[in-house]
Formats: C-alpha cells, sequence, structure tokens
C-alpha cells in the first residue's frame, strides 16, 4: 500500500475521529496514492480522550500535551482538529517544525490569525489542507466543472446558504463555540467560512459585502469541560452569556458583478445542516444541498416550446472521486467519504510536494470575506474585501 | 344569488381576464356572498382587446375609454388592471367618483403614487383591494394563523423570496413592465411588493433595509405595442435598453428585532413563479412556495429523542377558503381559485362597508418598504422605513 | 360567445357543482368553442338540493324527478353526475330522448350496465363524455403525446395507481360508494376505473389481469340520507357492514406484451388524491401525480458519462390547453380546470357531431378490464379481458 | 481494539471489497464490540484480483484458490462474495470447517441451495449473517421499531420495490447475473431477495404469493471474463441470450391478512437503485428509499381538523446505530456504513455465540418466497410459500 507517513492527531473530538477514519480508509479507496498513513501519536487534554483515541482510533500512542505530538520524529504530517482557540499555535508550531498541516476550519480564532497560519506556512514550505469538506462532494467538484465550462452562460444570481439546527434548541450547552476567547466569532467563523468556501470554488472572490448579524439565544446553560458535545442539551443548572453571533447574513458582490447572498445560521429549527447553493446563469441553474449531498438539481434553459425543469442528478461514477466510493449512481456517499477525499488531496499534496486546493490560502481568502462581514456588521454599511485584516481585540 | 353589483373593467390584459373570471365564479363558490356581479363595461385601448372583453370575459360592452367605464352610471365598483403607469390617474378618477376599486399592485408608478392613492381612496370612503394574491393560499391562510397563534414560538429567522423566469430569455421582448414610463421601479415594484406584503402579513412591518439590485439584461428586443404579453420572446428586430431592476436582494429587519432576507428576480432560471417564504421559530418553522401553493412544509422541534421533520402538509378543508373549492386534500386549487378568494373580500368589503386586507393601506405599506429598497440602492447602506416616501423623478 | 345549448344536470353533488362550474367558465376559457351552455334545470331528490343548485349553481330550475330534466324541451344536453346505481337508467332515458350525456364515471353500477350503456348512446347517436379527468391535466394529454411519437422506446414497466384516503378514517361514515346496492363494486369501480382509463390513453389495452382485493374497515357509522359527503367522520351511532373492497391490485398485461401493477385503495392513510403513474422505457421514464397535477418527471437516458435524472417539468403554454388557463408555467391550474377542459370536450364533440375521448366507448374498454379484475379477485387467478362482460348479482 | 479474528475473503470483487473496507472500519465505529478483524487472506480467481486485495483491501496473503482460505489455520471467519454458482459449495465447506459465514444474498444458486445452506450452517453450529445490507439503515431499524411498537395502527396496505437501472442500457454486458449456470433466477434472486427480505423484517411473513415476470432485453454483448462489472456497457461485439428474469411483480399476502404488492427490476431507466417500501394503517404511514436512505417519510394520522402530512424525518443519534457514525442529523450517512453495521453484527454473533439477524434462516425465509414466486410464474397463478423448496433443473 505504498510508503508509510507518519500522522499526529492534535485533537480527539468529532473532527480528530473523521480525520483519523479518513487516514485509515484512504488508500484503500485511492489505491494509486502511494502513501499510506501510518497513526503514531494523538493529543488530547480531556481526561480520557488522547487513550481512548488509541484505543478507538487507532493510534500507537497518546498524549495530553499537543506539543509533543508535533516534536514527535516519526510524525511527518498533523491534523489539527482542536477548537478553533489553539489553531494558531498549532499550526505555526507546526510550520516551524516543518510538519504538514491538515487544519480545521476556520484556521484560526480571528480572520488575521487565519492570515498569520497561512502566511507561516507558506514562509516554511509545508503543505496544508483546509477541512472545507464540502467542497469534495462529488457534485460539488461536478458543479464547479460546469461553472468552469460556462454551462450556465452568464451568471445571474448567487445564494449560499448554511442552516444548522445544531443550537437551535434554547438549552443547547454553552459549548466553546459559543465563547470568544474559545471560538472567535460565531457562525461568521464556523459556518460563513464553509459558505464563502464554496462560493469562491463555484463562481470566484467576493469583493464588497454587507452583512447583519444576530445572537438569537442570548444565554446557555453551563456544562462542565469535557463533557459538552456539538449537539448537547442541557434544561438545568446556571447559564451563561453568548459571545458570539447566531445568525449572519449579508449581500455580496463577486469580482466581474454578479451579485448574491449568503446567510448562516446555527439556531434554525427544520434543516439539520443545509449547507446548499443555487447559482443561475442565462442558460441554466444549479442547485445543492448537503443534506441530500448525492444529488444534483440541473437545469438547462430549453429550446422555446421544449420542456425544462429542474433533473435529480444522482452522484454517479461519471462524477470527481465517486467511483472510488460506489460503482453505480443511487449507493450513497456519506459524510465520513468525503473526509476521505479530503485526506486523499492532503496526501497527494505532501506525495508531489504541490500544493492542491483547498489549502490554507483557501482560508485566508474565506477569512478575508468573513472580516469584512464582521467589520460590516459593525460599522452597517458595505465594506470592501481587503488585503489587510484588522486584528480584532478579544472582549 | 343575491344582489346584482355593477363592474367596470380597467385593461383586459392578463389580470383583467383573471379579475373578470373570479367575478364570474365567486358566487358559486361563496354563495353566502350574497352579491351577483354584472360585468357592465371594459376599456382598453389595445385594438380588438375591448371588443374581445365583450365576447369573451362577459361583459356587456366594450369601449377604448378608460373614464367612460369610471363615468357609467351602472358601474358601483371597478377592476384596475392596466399598466402601472396608469394606476394613478385611474385611481384617483375612481375615488373621485366613489366607485370601489380592486386594483393591481403595486398600485402605482412609483411608490409616493401608491401613498397618494391611498389617501384618495380614504378621503372617499371607497372600499379598496390590492391584487395582493397569494394571501389568499389557504396554506399561506393558515400559515398566518399558526404565527398569529405562536406557533414557532420567538422568530429567529425570515426569508422571502420571489425567483421568475418571466424574463429570464435574454431574447425577451421589452414589455412595459421594463420602461420607467410605464412601470416604474423593475421587480422591487412588480415583485418585492408581492414580498415584503407577505412579510408583512406573516411576521409584521419591517423597519429597516438595506438593499442591493442589478438590471442583467441590459437590452431587449422592441416589440410593435399590443403584441406583446408578459412571456414574449422575439430574437430579431431592434432592441432598446432595460430601464429598471432585473434583481434585487434586500437584508430587513422587523419590528421586534427579527431579521431576514428578501430577494427578487425577474430573470431566475430554473424557478418559475417561486413566490415563497421560510419562517422559523425556537419552536418550529413553515416553508410555503406558490409553485406548489397548496403544499405547506410545516416542521414542529420534537421532544429530545422524539422524530421531527418538515411535514408536508396539503390544503385541506380545515383550512381557510379550502372548502369552497374542494371537499378534500389532494384535490388542488389554481391561481385562479386564489382571485376568486380575492374578489370575495372585495365584494364582501362592499357588502358590509367595512374594509379587508389586502387594502391599498396595505399596498402603501409594501410601497414604503419598496421606497426604503430603492433609496438603499443609491446611497448603498442602511435606511429606515419612513412614513415619507420621497418622489422620483423620472430619468 | 356563440350559440346557447341548453343543459340539464342530474345531480346536484360534489360532480354536479363541478360540471356546473365548469360550464359556465368553458366558453371564457375557450372563446373558440363557439357554444355558450345556458343552465336550464337541475334535478336532486336530496330535500333543498335542487333548489340550492339554482341559487348556487346557476340554473335557472329545480326539480327531484330528474326524468323532468331529461325530458325538458330546451335541454339539449345532460350532466350525469348522480351516484353510480342511477348511471344505467338516467342514461339510457337520455339517449331514448336524444339527450348528449356527460356521464360520471364508472358510467354504470356494474361494468356490464356500462356496456349496456355504451350500446344504447351508440345506437341513438348521441354524443357522450365520461368523468375520467385525469387524462385532462395538460401534463398527462403532454406525456401521452411524447408515448405516442416512441420517447421512450420499448416499453419495460408500468405502474398505475390511485391511493386516496377519503376513506381511511375507521369512522368515515357508510355513504352510498360502500353499498353493493347503490355503488356496486367498491374501489375497483370508483378508482381502478380511473386508473385503467389512465393505463389505456398513455400505453394501450390491456389484455390479462390477476388481482387481489380487500375490504379492510368492516363496518361503519350509518348516516341519514342526504347528510352525508365523500369525506364526512362519525364516530357515533351504529354501524352497518361495508359491502365492497377498499383496496385492490392487479398484475396486468398489455397488448404488446407490456406487463405492470395497477393499484388503488380509499383507505390509504397518508397520500390523500395519489392518482399517478410511472412509465418506463428503454430511452426514458416518465411519473406523474394528481396531487402535483403541475409537474412531470421527465428521465431521458443520458449518453454514456452525461447527467441524466428525472427532470421535474411544470406545465407550460406549449403543453395541451394550458394556455387557456395561465400564460405561463408556475401558475397552478387546479382540480376544476380539469373538468373545464373536459366541458370543452363535450361541447365540441357536440358541436362537430364528432365523439372526442373519453367517451362511453372508453368507458366501456375500462369496465371490461375492472370486470377481468372482479372475476379475478374470485378466481383467484389470472383473467383474459373479454368482450364478454358477465351479469353481476346483487349479493 | 480488542481480540483479533482472522477472515478469509471469498471474492474480491464489489462486495468483497465492501466487506473488506466494513472489517477495517467495524471496531473505530463500535469499540465496544471488542473484536478486531484480521485480514488474513482472500481468494479471487480473476487475474489479479487476488493480489489486488492484498494491495488495496488490506489483506495478508492473496490465492486463486478459495479452499485455501477456509482451510487456512488463522481464518475464523470467512466472506462469502463470489457470484452466487459458488454460494452453495463455498459455504458448505466453510460450514464443515467451521467457520462462520458472512455470506451474500440470495446464498445460494436457486432457493433450494439456499435451504441446504441454512441446514449445513444450522448444523454446524456456525453464526451466519446475510448481506441484507437495507436493513441496517438506522432509520429502517427504526421503522422496524415503529411498525413493532404498533405505531401504525392495524396495517392497511404494504409496497416493497428494488428498481434498479444497472441493466438498463441495452447494450450493457452479459456479466454472470444474466446466466442461469452461474447467477440462477435473474431478479427474483437478486434484488427480490432483498424485498422479501424487508418485508419479513417490517411486516411478518409472506404467506401466498401470484407473480409475473419478464425478460425484456433479451440479447446483450458478451464480454471477456474478468473484464465485466455489475455497470459494464459495450455497444460492440457478439451477443448472446438473456436466461433469466429482468423484472418480476408480485401480488402478495401476509400472516394475519395483510396484502400488498412487490415489484423488482434490474432495467428501469430513472431510478438507480430504488430500494424502497411503502407500508400504511390506519394511523399512519411509513415511506422509505435506499435512494434517500438517511430520510424516512413518516406520517400519523391527525385528529379531525388537525395538520397531518409525511415529515421527512432525517436519520438522526436517536435512531439505530446513527450516533455510531455521526453526531447530528444531516450528516449523510453512506451506503459503505451500512455494511458496517452489517459487519458488527456478524463479529457480535461470534463474540457471544448467538446468532443475530438476519442470518441464513432469514434467507431462507426470503428463498422460500422467491421460490414460491417463480412456481407461480410457471403455473400462473396463486403459489402458498411452503417449507419444500423445490429443486430446480438448470436448463
Ligand atoms: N469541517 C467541518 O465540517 C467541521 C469542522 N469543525 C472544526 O473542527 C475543529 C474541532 O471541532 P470539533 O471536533 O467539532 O470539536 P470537539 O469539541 O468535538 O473536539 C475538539 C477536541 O479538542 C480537544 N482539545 C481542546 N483543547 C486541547 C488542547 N489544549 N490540547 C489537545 N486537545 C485539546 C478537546 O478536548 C476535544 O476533544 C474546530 O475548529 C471546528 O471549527 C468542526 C465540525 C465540523
Ligand atoms: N397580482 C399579480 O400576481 C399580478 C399583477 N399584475 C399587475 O396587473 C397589472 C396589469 O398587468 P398585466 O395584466 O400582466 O398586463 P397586460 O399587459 O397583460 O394587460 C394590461 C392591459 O391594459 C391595457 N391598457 C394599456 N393602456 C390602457 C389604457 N390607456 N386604457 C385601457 N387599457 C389600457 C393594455 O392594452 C392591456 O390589455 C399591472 O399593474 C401588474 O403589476 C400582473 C401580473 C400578475
Ligand atoms: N370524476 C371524478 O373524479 C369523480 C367522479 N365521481 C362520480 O360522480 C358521481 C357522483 O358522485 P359525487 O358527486 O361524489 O356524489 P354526491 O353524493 O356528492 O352527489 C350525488 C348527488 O346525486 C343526488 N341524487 C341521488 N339520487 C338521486 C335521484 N334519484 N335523483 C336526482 N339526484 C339524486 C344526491 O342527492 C347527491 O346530491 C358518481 O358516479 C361518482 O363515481 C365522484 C367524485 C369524483
Ligand atoms: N448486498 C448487496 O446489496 C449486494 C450483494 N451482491 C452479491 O454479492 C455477490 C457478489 O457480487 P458482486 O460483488 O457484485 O460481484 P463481482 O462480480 O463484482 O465480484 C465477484 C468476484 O468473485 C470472483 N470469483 C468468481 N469465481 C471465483 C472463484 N471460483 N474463486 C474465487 N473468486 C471467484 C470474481 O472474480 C469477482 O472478483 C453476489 O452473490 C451478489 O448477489 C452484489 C451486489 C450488491
Amino acid at each position: 500500500m505504498g510508503r508509510q507517513i507518519g500522522i499526529g492527531l492534535l485533537g480527539a473530538g468529532w473532527m480528530g475521529a473523521m480525520h483519523s477514519a479518513a487516514y485509515r480508509r484512504v488508500s484503500g479507496h485511492f489505491p494509486a496514492l502511494g502513501l499510506e498513513p501510518r497513526l503514531v501519536i494523538a493529543a488530547d487534554d480531556a481526561p480520557g480522550r488522547a487513550e481512548r483515541a488509541v484505543r478507538e482510533l487507532g493510534y500507537e500512542q497518546a498524549t495530553s500535551d499537543w506539543r509533543a505530538v508535533i516534536a514527535h520524529p516519526e510524525v511527518e504530517a498533523v491534523s489539527l482538529t482542536a477548537p478553533n482557540a489553539l489553531h494558531r499555535e498549532m499550526a505555526l508550531t507546526a510550520a516551524a517544525a516543518g510538519k504538514h498541516v491538515w487544519g480545521e476550519k476556520p484556521l484560526g480564532l480571528w480572520p488575521h490569525e487565519t492570515a498569520e497560519i497561512a502566511e507561516a506556512c507558506a514562509a516554511a514550505g509545508i503543505m496544508t489542507t483546509v477541512g472545507f469538506n464540502y467542497r469534495h462532494a462529488p457534485l460539488v467538484q461536478h458543479a464547479a466543472g460546469l461553472l468552469a465550462g460556462g454551462e450556465l452562460g452568464p451568471l445571474t444570481r448567487y445564494r449560499g446558504a448554511f442552516l444548522c439546527d445544531y443550537a437551535s434548541h434554547p438549552d443547547g450547552a454553552l459549548t466553546w463555540r459559543f465563547l470568544r476567547e474559545q471560538a472567535g466569532l460565531g457562525v461568521l467563523g464556523d459556518l460563513m467560512s464553509h459558505v464563502v468556501d464554496m462560493a469562491h470554488l463555484l463562481v470566484g472572490p467576493i469583493v464588497r459585502v454587507c452583512a447583519q448579524s444576530a445572537t438569537i439565544i442570548a444565554e446557555r446553560p453551563l456544562l462542565p469541560p469535557g463533557t459538552a458535545t456539538h449537539f448537547a442539551v442541557a434544561p438545568d443548572g446556571p447559564r451563561a452569556r453568548v459571545e458570539n453571533e447566531d445568525w449572519a447574513a449579508a449581500l455580496v458582490e463577486f469580482e466581474g458583478g454578479l451579485r448574491g447572498t449568503l446567510e448562516v445560521s446555527r439556531v434554525a429549527t427544520g434543516p439539520h445542516a443545509a449547507m446548499e447553493f443555487d447559482v443561475h446563469g442565462t442558460d441554466g441553474a444549479l442547485s445543492w444541498s448537503f443534506e441530500r449531498l448525492n444529488e444534483l438539481r440541473r437545469h438547462r434553459r430549453p429550446a422555446p416550446g421544449e420542456d425544462g425543469g429542474y433533473a435529480t442528478v444522482y452522484a454517479a461514477p461519471h462524477h470527481p472521486d465517486f467511483a472510488a466510493f460506489q460503482p453505480g449512481a443511487g449507493n450513497a456517499m456519506g459524510f465520513s467519504d468525503l473526509k476521505v477525499i479530503e485526506a486523499r488531496g492532503f496526501l497527494e499534496s505532501i506525495r508531489d510536494g504541490m500544493p492542491r486546493a483547498p489549502e490554507a490560502t483557501d482560508a485566508l481568502a474565506a477569512a478575508r470575506v468573513v472580516a469584512a462581514m464582521a467589520r460590516s456588521v459593525e460599522v452597517e454599511g458595505w465594506v470592501a474585501v481587503g488585503d489587510d485584516i484588522p486584528r480584532r481585540s478579544v472582549a
């Protein structure tokens, strides 16, 4: 199965487990890869979690000290899957040590940290991959290909959204995601980064934004550290203030003049993980939602007097990467499979010494837009997306 | 079938035909109404159209002079279904004559005209109904009732949209809708007025907006007058400039703090007449689209560990007005039926001397928001919805 | 609006009202028709119903004696919308009087009565139309056109179904539909006749069947006559036995060898009026459901490596008859509109002296298949569809 | 990760790869399992395939001789993933050797072989699991639980179907599936076995059937052995006769009297892998399709005057096994994940020495029904499902 490459894990929560499973599966799905990840060591500082990574995720060793992972001589690459507050220091340390980084979005506590990370990684010459996993759905790649090929004609509208219910319950616990010191921005960092990256992939750079945001559930129950998960609900006990936004929406303008809207929520009852886009041109339209990741709705403008209508296209072997998972349409891929594709890209970039999107610079591109949105909320007006990302003070 | 009430028609195009058919059907569906419309006289100045109204729509007489309709002694009420440029003069003349007005949206060429009309009608003491027909879908009324009853808990998000393809073909003809002198605003008047009215009905007044807009297909083929319809396509011949916006989107804030987005397009390939809303609260969510007018998607937050999910509720006899059309769910109502309900409201208001929504003041409420959006586009920033609507000059 | 044609109504219930409304609307939608129905006289023997037909449906006169309607000298054509038990006698009387008949399905209490009716009408030379209204949906006509044109290639599968919930409530009242003397067969007559007619229209004659059936809710509450409607629910009071089948399914073979399944239910919770078909060929597939009558799902086999998928085609002006109702796709037609199209066909056949499908012979073709199914249930085996329909004794 | 258990693979095609990946993943998802599969040896006799199993699927050794796998002393359990013609001999050999068997459906070339296998395995006291993978979707298990709990009230209708397009292309290659010597039955074995098993799980034993079948594409292009896959298309070259059925449908009766229809096709354009069921009772209904495996449509009969409608329930952590894969609804599971759940069941049965469904006796139960259907096709009539399965001669 090819040469072994030593992997270290920084944070063994949800994403830590997803990365680890992807490493274990990647060469089975992509045998031509020629690299076989070896899960050397995992760090997590919550009691028992690192050990669990050995027992359940397949690592050889465990530690509570993430620096030991990066320093480990047999570790060539690390997965950065700790909360946002640790992204900067972990990434910078890894870069300094010349270890490649597969880092989770948003890659930094605040947008300016993303910039710092991207620079450090570039300077160090390491390979980076960022966890913009929605890109990897075969039908998203297919949509990107159709758009690149001009399938839709001149574009007329873009809508991106990520509507989640993970914090929709008023008694949902106050996890790290709601605290500025640990998460930085709220949904602008957590969800809008995905939405912006998707828009960038599909239709190009956003150049101007006007945003609004809201913290809708003002207080949430406190939970003892380590027990909280993304979806935990805790009706009783003391509550504390939510420090970042639950919802945000923006008007946006793309390079070239296309206009659109982007919207994100973590408190949206009804949808569960509705990461979705609609893009329209004079010749057709495409719509996709992560909740039906194996379906692309594709419309082609019919000749007059002919039937049109959105076709529900199922992911199939002629779409990018699908054949590595299933031999025929209708056999669904799942979320985990997307992370396997992401792992493949990370490892290929290392193998070839050639960066592959989505990498740190893509996270930076998204962070610039997110920063402009955050600023737009403050100034209540339009803001150009700029190269400079102002340093934020943590209130 | 009750006492007769004399009706006059001002403009015998699409909406003129829809109003007329509704008058003919209304007492059959609402026998308790006690009023039987008598179609006295129709005006249209396009060659042959008024005569056609006699032959096909059931009027006793035809004229090319709309003033003759209002002046006709046996006409008690008029349907104002001419292009927007004529709304003001027609409505003011009718009000002065004491004739009740069922007027099409947006009721005026520019928002300030809507104000003028609303005032004149109020002063004259006539009854008015405005063609915000989407309100009348039984499931929209049902949704409004659920929202009024607090079904969704505190609201967290509103999305309203009206995505049409009637002008999506680049060779779509330059009808009156694209010209400022005849239509005033583009989609802000034509479609956003509907979207705002729907939002007002469901979740209350909009108090602040930030909008952007775009004219996407800059030039369109000219057509000889009278031959053009809403959906005409004409690839050849000379072209002229489209004078108003094809697309607009806005961030909005409602009284009470709810935030949302509104979006409209007349050039959206894929959707045909996707007048739709999504509204979410901490306890549930509702979604509706005119393209499936007999279906409401309704989500109620489940108890932990219980199944949730959007239910597809079909319009049924326990929903407002449905039983006047069909005895059981699954037997679809159509667009024409909504106009019958609208006619019923108009005639009841006349019968009882009691205004019924949606009336001119509702059109005014929508116009105020639309005016703020138009202003927001100009100033590129947030604008409060105000009582004063600035007079627009036609460029 | 063309010459007047005198209409009489036999039974002023649900269908009676639908026919009447269709007569009133038909020339508005089809001005070239050249015939204007005049609603002369309506018969119903339930107290007050005939009078209500005058007040609400627009008839000039009322009677409790249906023979008076047929005998009326100014009545040229009748709508036969009474319960099935009256179909035979009413139709034969009308035929004898030379009055044209728009009769509701199944046109007869038992299949052999349909044969008798079809013969009598043919012998009398009158025009007939049968209420197989689902045929008239523009997208059904479109589907029929595509199939006739060979769009799907050799056919590989047919599924027809009509799943209703009108009797799904265990406390649903024992209306005439559940009694053999008044209704004849249960769903085989009430619903399967529609399903067979649809299959005949789309893919041709059924030649062999094997069916099973079941009476699922064995007893239902009795209701005083005249008060019951199709959908009435009555939890209390005495109950009596349901005398005919609630559910039936059949394997079928078409002329030419295509095979398929047909299924009907009146006790299906979930669906409301799911009259639907799926038809597949080697080159494509079509699916339609009355619950979304304005949508056709159309699949065309893609070239290898190209995207396929069912397209959701919305009814549009290029589909048969749609333009008589709406100018653009997305503006929904409703069930009532289909009856207007049916009325047009009836009147055109009278105007031209040329039969138009669906007429009595189509009802007979369906009745032959239904009779074979009923027989198949009895003999528990395959039965050929034959010309002879055995006379049934009422148990 | 628990004690190691030696695994052998018999056939390294599609299912061979799926089983192997499942073994590699199972302890990561089910850490409490306490067994860690060790992939000892794989057999395949197509050139290079066994070696590929070493390189790509993670086996330590390869062989072209499947008997060597069963005989291997470190192999405790085998996956039987060769074509149907080999099921019998492989299973009997494994049973004789006391090796546990995870065998693919239909488990035997003909139904009577399934009986022979089930008996031999029972006699040998080995554990068996059968690849009825659709059972394992969390929402299918959830549906089974709801049904077991009486959620739907007395049942009124069942529809099961598996509509595939894998052989829909007229130029699809003549793989082993189309030949009686290698596959036995056509879709009755390949697809109907799944459909029957699902029905058995959800609503209980089928006791009587009446079926029809058809071979729709009579000839297919020959392909050199080893090159063909399930979905291969080959327009040119010589053709040979398809020897078994492409399509089948059956009327069925369940123990207790419920009736329904089952249908399968491998030539259905449009659907891809539409393994689906609809089940209705007087109190509600459930529908599921493998094409949207993370969605269950659930209807509960509403109180009169209340809204009903199918709710789209997304798979979530409160459904069986979902939490082992994703922490929140909307994060899709894929087909591969179902095989991981299947592997878990197999290994748990070995660990505990306790059989777990679906096992060989479930395959036998399905085979009895399939045999009755095959017989019904021959005799053209109803056939009772019996204990005796007649031995078939291969034509
Ligand atoms: N790509 C995607 O779709 C998703 C990305 N994410 C991103 O992944 C990252 C992690 O999120 P989750 O896995 O959901 O969070 P989590 O809370 O499930 O896991 C974080 C883990 O990091 C550990 N950790 C905290 N401090 C540590 C320290 N000092 N040293 C070592 N370990 C430490 C925690 O104990 C925990 O086990 C975040 O940046 C988040 O934005 C999260 C979910 C989805
Ligand atoms: N409520 C709704 O959903 C809709 C509302 N509308 C509104 O209805 C109004 C009319 O629109 P359509 O019926 O679509 O337009 P249309 O172009 O089909 O009909 C307008 C008619 O007015 C006639 N007309 C023009 N000048 C006239 C004059 N001086 N005197 C008499 N007649 C004159 C034209 O000849 C034409 O027949 C507009 O204000 C539009 O905004 C239109 C479509 C949908
Ligand atoms: N095409 C379609 O989709 C449908 C067709 N039908 C068919 O229409 C027919 C009528 O059904 P519905 O209108 O639903 O029933 P209904 O019960 O609503 O109406 C039948 C009417 O006939 C009247 N009637 C009974 N005996 C009479 C007599 N001796 N003289 C005069 N009137 C008499 C009743 O009082 C009642 O008003 C049936 O044959 C039915 O199969 C019904 C519903 C839908
Ligand atoms: N549970 C499910 O959903 C599915 C089950 N299946 C079942 O799995 C079984 C295998 O099907 P696929 O994997 O699709 O077929 P396949 O054709 O992809 O794989 C079969 C493999 O067996 C090998 N083989 C043939 N003869 C052999 C021998 N004598 N010794 C060793 N290996 C030999 C072939 O070379 C081939 O690699 C069948 O019984 C089929 O019914 C197949 C697909 C889906």
